[in-house]
């Protein structure tokens, strides 16, 4: 019935959102002598929706629109030292020790007993690789793919460059937008396990979450057992299940 | 003889080292009034590299770079307009049409009648992405990979993964670093074809390239023949051969 699981990797499998979270605050705090606390968060995230055709996802990305945000909001007087430290701030989040969700290592290496497993996440190629690299679980993955968006049609193109089937394919992960939604559009399965921060551009619409059939559980310790129920064609009674 | 033909993508299907070029011209005026015009683009050279671990390749990470330095070299003094114009120079780049180079697109559909054709490419996910789509050229290619650096580990892995032998699998590029020298040392043939710019990064010392074995074309227009060639299990005495 399923012939191999993917992750998500950001948040699903190692802390990450909580990361920008905490520089986000550094950054509120740098900017504050320029120009009050109020609004530097809103004018960040719409610096980023707007940037997101030229950069794309990821850690570089959000340095970048962080310095445009400063220079702007700033009406143009930030200082030098203070761009520095900016960029100080990205070299950290990307030097960053990887820091494994509870439980993460393992239920990865009792499925990878069973299953071939792999990653597919998005952002920036060189940190997604340093960061499966640092994480301790490189040798649980058969494959890692690092793809610009997370998209129907993203998934559809690497399904089929593993030559693999929707209606065995399993993906886990923490956003409905990202990781759920389109898998489900495919008629795939996807198992939600919700983190306790999501970027609001990972956010969908309740009704958008309603409307699709997949498995939420609160915790990557409670996969193991679900996977064995999906096994034996029962319906999971105790996960709750949207329809 | 020859499965499958990879072609690099910057400066072997179109132009992108002078897009670099430009905007360093660009950001050595723009740091002239604080610095003088010595020693900028020594130091963003040094500065790219010392970042390379952090940022990897491509535009974004030459954006941050291009920044540290600004803030280096004006000993914090760089104006917040001045930064602003660094970020558009890296959002023009991003944007820039892709401008192929000659008979590329002739050659790339020629082969693509008797070959599956693929994409080897390093650097920004997303910017790689959007050039191929924004090139015209991507419904000749059966896959486009886009790597983090170019070693023989990462060829082996790109073959591995598309269940290719090296010893049918001929590899395209302008970089001796980067497309030729690690595609030979996995017993697999490639084409060099230099290009009139070469980042300082990829230059190799000349005995390297003497002692690999690849053969040399002056420009893409002459591959066709060149493959036929090789098909034919003919040395190709025309062409400059090192050993």
């Amino acid at each position: 019935m399923i012939d191999i699981i993917a992750f998500d990797a950001d948040d699903t499998l190692w802390q990450s959102e909580s990361l920008y979270f905490q520089a986000q605050r550094e950054f509120e705090e740098l900017l504050a002598p320029y120009h009050g606390d109020n609004g530097v968060v809103d004018a960040l995230y719409e610096t980023e929706i707007g940037n997101l055709p030229y950069y794309g996802y990821g850690i570089k990305s959000f340095a970048l629109s962080m310095i445009e945000t400063a220079v702007h909001m700033s009406d143009a007087k930030i200082d030098g030292r203070d761009i520095q430290r900016i960029i100080d701030l990205a070299k950290e989040m990307l030097s960053a020790p990887v820091q494994l969700l509870d439980q993460v290592e393992e239920v990865i290496a009792a499925l990878s007993e069973s299953y071939p497993l792999m990653v597919i996440t998005k952002g920036d190629l060189v940190d997604q690789e340093a960061k499966v690299a640092r994480s301790g679980l490189a040798s649980y993955f058969s494959a890692v793919e690092v793809v610009s968006d997370k998209t129907p049609d993203v998934y559809r193109a690497v399904l089929a460059k593993h030559h693999l089937d929707p209606g065995s394919f399993l993906m886990v992960g923490n956003s409905l937008r990202s990781d759920i939604l389109p898998v489900v559009s495919l008629g795939a399965q996807a198992v939600h396990i919700p983190y306790h921060i999501t970027w609001e551009h990972e956010k969908v619409p309740e009704a958008a979450g309603q409307a699709a059939e997949f498995l939420e559980i609160e915790h990557i310790g409670l996969l193991l057992e679900l996977v064995a129920k999906l096994e034996q064609g029962a319906q999971p009674e105790s996960q709750p299940q949207r329809t």
